[in-house]
């Protein structure tokens, strides 16, 4: 341990606005307290990773009681509601002067925060290598565990 | 590892009925076996730490076809399933004599476990102090890693 | 560390299809790594264990914008639609040649990963042993922390 820096593995399963956040921050946080870092993107994940998408990716007005604009599911799930939420949620992001997600995608390689795109969820969703951002490097569950499995603060979202 | 206790990190992410519930009976679990502990809220999870919230959590009866009483998603978004599916949720945990979550928040207040806000979600969704329970603590990122990365079992939820 | 073999420690909390998966994958992946793996399978991931269920389980056509086969709110809440993205994804995971979740889960059970009900669930939803699988044995949060609590890489789905 004494020679072995602190580590930080996260899997970024979900490709909602809210669910992408955490993994870029707690990554880019990590590097910055001299951690070394990786993102596996997996699932519906991998989307944060397709090219032009970081700052596209929305987040669902619907069975989530918890937000703060809490509104029926019944109106919710009307068309446009959607791009409603999404839009607050970005405003408020941008109020407190948190980074744009394609901003800290770019802060993330930078720094070096390894980022790893799911071979198998490539394959399942029939998505191309050049769909992809260019930092990404492409791997499988085996590259993410050899990654974890030293010293490593594992978290998923 | 001999001198340090073993930890368990963990971060919560949402702000539902279902998703409240394992972070606290974990962490409450570790301090009784003398592990230390720490529940770092961020995003809708902040939800739960807000004064007079644990107990007015919601389950949401849509968008989740694993739920017991599963009922179709177009009769699940009408006004006033929320409550029926959070009521029948309670009213489970409540035979099966699992206490709520105020009175788990205390009991981890109690024995120890740290309750950290995320500072960030404050500032976006603007949240203030005083508008908490008295018992968290506020901190970044970086508190929630220095503590995760210190021979910690590290879950997210 | 030198005595002891990494291990692989997973909450399965969720019981839909997206995220019955990655356990099972990354719990199979790691015994063939030769680490150890435990899944602890947890409120609605209880379903995943109950028997039969494992190739019956569902994927919600509804907020979750980041879908591949991305489609309203509007039309994913009307019926049948949960039973249609369900088949979508069945199939593009056979297409893949990504194994069903009944064979991944034999072949986990077989290879030596932990499988693990909780019993708290279990008393809250009212669900007996006879009801899972027989593969799996019946523990609490104390068996998968005690289980976590040595060189796991830990994760939550």
């Amino acid at each position: 341990m004494e020679e072995q820096k602190s580590r930080v593995a996260i899997i970024a399963a979900h490709g909602t606005l809210d669910a992408a956040y955490p993994p870029l921050i707690l990554a880019t946080a990590a590097v910055a307290m001299d951690m070394e870092a990786a993102i596996f993107f997996t699932f519906f994940g991998l989307n944060i990773v397709k090219k032009g998408m970081a700052d596209k990716l929305k987040v669902a007005p619907i069975a989530n009681p918890a937000m703060p604009m809490s509104i029926p599911n019944i109106i919710g799930m009307l068309p446009g509601m959607t791009s409603i939420a999404t839009g607050m949620m970005n405003s408020w992001m941008k109020k407190a002067n948190v980074a744009k997600l394609s901003e800290l995608m770019d802060i993330a390689a930078e720094s070096g925060v390894k980022l790893i795109a799911c071979q198998m969820t490539m394959d399942v969703m029939g998505i191309k290598r050049e769909q992809l951002i260019d930092s990404v490097e492409v791997g499988g569950a085996a590259t993410f565990l050899e990654f974890a499995s030293r010293n490593a603060i594992t978290l998923t979202f």
